[in-house]
């Protein structure tokens, strides 16, 4: 396999003239229903992708297809499914499609094959939430556990709690809900306190997440419970399970009721179809469902190595993201589900697209000359509608849109009202803004004019369901791994966490030898 | 007054000039304690705005100070304090700081003074709450009301939401929890369900707030709990109260306990000071926890008046922000609040900043040629260490800073590890992100460097307090109103919406006349 810079590369060049000639690429005038009916792939589960409503003709699928073969974005998935040290900066496998499924061959290390280590793991968190739902396990007070409190930050967070919001409804339209779940995360004391307030100590079981064992806010989260534990006369250890690395200090220590393992191959941000993620989701939901999200994304992962691009929704999004960025010049994606449960889950793929690819140095660690990874946000429509949408709609800026919709609620309990119930409502608003967005509207008033041309993209379903969110879950993992063999980085490492660890041990430790430091901690009343 | 297009001024040629010398700025060289001593304005309300690590010297300044005059910025926040037709695409008056204060002489419509008519409303608010309080109005069945639900969506619910977030661990600290207080805003019927899922419908409170009467969304939410309430056989007419305009279908209605109003001066993303917040805040933690908020947005209204530009953290924070949008050429700007209970602050600031001013014509109607309002987002800190902040240090787009910091946590509970408390680590890490911004780190492994040369403001206080609370909300709507001066847009309407309402009447009836409309119909399964 060969590892170029992307402006390295012939298609880098093809692309370029291409866009030159972009500008008179209208959507307005080429957004019809045959174009609808066209643009459009598989994604996996039930889902699809549509790019209808992308700058995207012909002629530049055609080099789309070509920089996918130039840069090897299949070949270089496969050797990352198979094993390959892709984590160039830390030397390591990146193992996280492993969790749910073998692409492959089998992967091993020291003799072990780790499908069967993921696996087993999830086995022995299955027969530990059964355990607790029935009662086997309960708390040092005798009660029954039905509280799920997941401590960590991160990876150990934002993945597993959105996925956690995303199937609450779901859940409890079904039947499946066990427990109730909760995330401590942040440093910030008033955020354990607050969640404490909400919980039953007797009836809660902790999850400490960490897969160093050794991350700050964590482990100052969990003193804090600890101490909240033992006030109120229960046994902490009888209290609180870790979601941990063999090799970490937190393994097999008697102060946790029970541990359950990562490993170095399976990064934070890519974690939530682990035990980082299925602790809590198989406590809240039970093994079964989670059993179902890992299935959604494995049928995922296997889309992404189709190799006509049409038919690829991980290797399209991809690319057009990169159309997008390096040459329409878009510095920004939105993340806009219209459904109410997804409402964290842009924050999830905050962290997983801007940790993974916003870096500026390639995987062999030279600087590149060309932009990386994007700035992405959102919040779930109709919402955005009422407060964001002004600016995508008139702004100066463009800003590429990536909906997010489904056919039927979660609950499946709505209303009627002028004709439509709810749902109805919901998803006609997604219709319009998608062509509203592309379209514009001439009017003689410039304020009440709207240029259109904002491109964007569509998944949908049928229903948001534990396999749709696995799906949907995997896609976004797929397409910003895809995006990073283009790139030409190191989508698993993050050095960007480093330099603000050291300098906070500096300012914790008083003296920091750097004088604006020190005023900073003074004013914000810094004790050391 | 004059109101020029920004680039028609002599302060934009100056600056334009000025900022290809900035280049050689360097952060990382100015930055020392002195610095950080010197850039620091007092904001309101115990709040102080600290611009040290801005890229912005005293030629910087020199030239804002002119901008400020020239583009006459305070004479244009008097003026519109005063009751100026300010909002030019509707020809409105824009009247929300007299929600809170009186900044000139009286501003009256046909003979009835707009502020007492507001100050008003909030004591009809505060003996409606004390009465709910003290059990004098409950519910149809004979309950007390313990639980107060807002349906509303954008400036109907961000705003309200954000502060009521807030305040919850405070309230608690300080005994002032009245009641419990949730949200439904989205018409994904999904959101109500799972709300009411969580409520004991005999013993909840439902305000409908909807300045017009006619919000979609909230009116297909208010027939769904309607629904609810006659199914659980309670009388809704006595569970449900309206925050509306005086001349829309719900004043006075019959179908509702009460009404509270506010009018069309006061614009949705800059309501959540009356009713439209006033409500809920009261009922939820009293009415003299409301009027404290009232007064820390008083009191910062009233110093963003200040002459001297380098006293006045509104304007500075303003000016600042367009010197980094129109010259230093950045489109994003986040926010960082090290402070959990404002996770959802950003959101707000999210409809406030980029619906404001996310808009290429000016106050008349005419296109303007320069870039207009930011993108905006962000998440509390310490999180967004473990998330995005690898793109903000390392990425290769520059994206300016805004952090939001504490000395002091609102529950007052925390837990020393290794030699420090919770409370001191958050701040710790805060002070340390400034500073590895603004400085970055050389190392000879390119993918351990830092560039640093990230500029941020900081803005600090002693706690989170409903006063400062009421601070920091002023202060950004002042911010976004100075900005709006300084682009000669109107801030105060959102023609952006309208489109998109349009587009979804039409696909509502089955017969739009846009074929690819029509085909996303079908996709979603819209039923007409």
């Amino acid at each position: 396999m060969k590892f170029n810079n992307f402006d390295k590369t012939q298609s880098y060049k093809k692309l370029k003239k291409l866009a030159g000639k972009y500008s008179k690429f209208s959507l307005a005038e080429k957004l019809d229903v045959v174009r609808v009916r066209g643009c459009s792939a598989p994604l996996a589960a039930g889902l699809t992708y549509n790019w209808a409503a992308k700058k995207a003709g012909d002629d530049l699928i055609v080099l789309l297809r070509e920089l996918a073969v130039e840069q090897e974005l299949l070949e270089k998935y496969k050797a990352l499914a198979q094993g390959e040290l892709m984590n160039t900066g830390e030397k390591r496998m990146v193992l996280h499609h492993l969790l749910r499924g073998q692409l492959g061959l089998p992967v091993a290390e020291k003799g072990r094959d780790l499908r069967k280590f993921y696996a087993g793991e999830m086995e022995r968190v299955g027969a530990f939430a059964e355990a607790v739902h029935s009662g086997g396990i309960g708390g040092s007070g005798g009660k029954k556990f039905t509280t799920a409190v997941q401590i960590g930050i991160g990876g150990s967070d934002l993945g597993p709690r959105a996925l956690s919001l995303a199937l609450e409804n779901w859940a409890r339209t079904e039947g499946k809900q066990k427990m109730r779940a909760a995330f401590i995360s942040n440093v910030d004391p008033d955020d354990a306190s607050a969640v404490l307030a909400s919980c039953n100590l007797d009836e809660t079981l902790f999850i400490l997440v960490s897969k160093s064992g050794t991350t700050q806010e964590t482990l100052a989260n969990e003193t804090f419970v600890r101490n909240k534990l033992a006030q109120a006369g229960l046994k902490p250890e009888q209290h609180i399970i870790a979601v941990t690395s063999q090799t970490s200090p937190l393994a097999g220590n008697p102060q946790y009721l029970d541990s359950f393992y990562i490993d170095d191959y399976i990064g934070g941000r890519y974690s939530a179809t682990s035990a980082v993620g299925g602790v809590i989701l198989s406590l809240s939901f039970g093994a079964d469902v989670f059993r179902e999200v890992l299935e959604g994304a494995a049928e995922t992962d296997k889309a992404a190595l189709e190799g006509e691009i049409q038919n690829n929704a991980a290797l399209l999004d991809a690319l057009l993201g990169v159309w997008e960025r390096n040459f329409l010049g878009y510095p920004v994606t939105a993340i806009l589900p219209y459904s109410q449960a997804l409402l964290r889950f842009p924050a999830h793929l905050q962290q997983l697209d801007m940790e993974s690819n916003g870096k500026h140095v390639n995987r062999s660690g030279k600087r590149v000359n060309y932009p990386t990874g994007p700035v992405i946000f959102g919040e779930p429509g109709t919402n955005g509608q009422h407060s964001f949408y002004q600016l995508l709609h008139q702004g100066t800026d463009i800003i590429p849109l990536q909906f997010i919709g489904f056919k039927e609620s979660q609950a499946r309990d709505d209303v009627e009202l002028e004709g439509s119930n709810s749902e109805t409502k919901l998803k006609a608003n997604l219709a319009a803004q998608i062509t509203a967005f592309a379209r514009g509207q001439k009017d003689s008033n410039s304020n009440k004019e709207f240029e259109g041309e904002r491109p964007s993209s569509l998944i949908y379903g049928e229903r948001l369901t534990p396999r749709a969110l696995g799906a949907l879950l995997a896609h976004f993992e797929n397409k910003v791994m895809f995006q990073g063999f283009v790139w030409n980085l190191n989508s698993f490492d993050q050095e960007g966490v480093q330099l603000g660890k050291l300098l906070t041990r500096k300012a914790l430790s008083g003296d920091s030898g750097d004088s604006a430091l020190d005023e900073y901690c003074k004013l914000l009343g810094v004790k050391s």
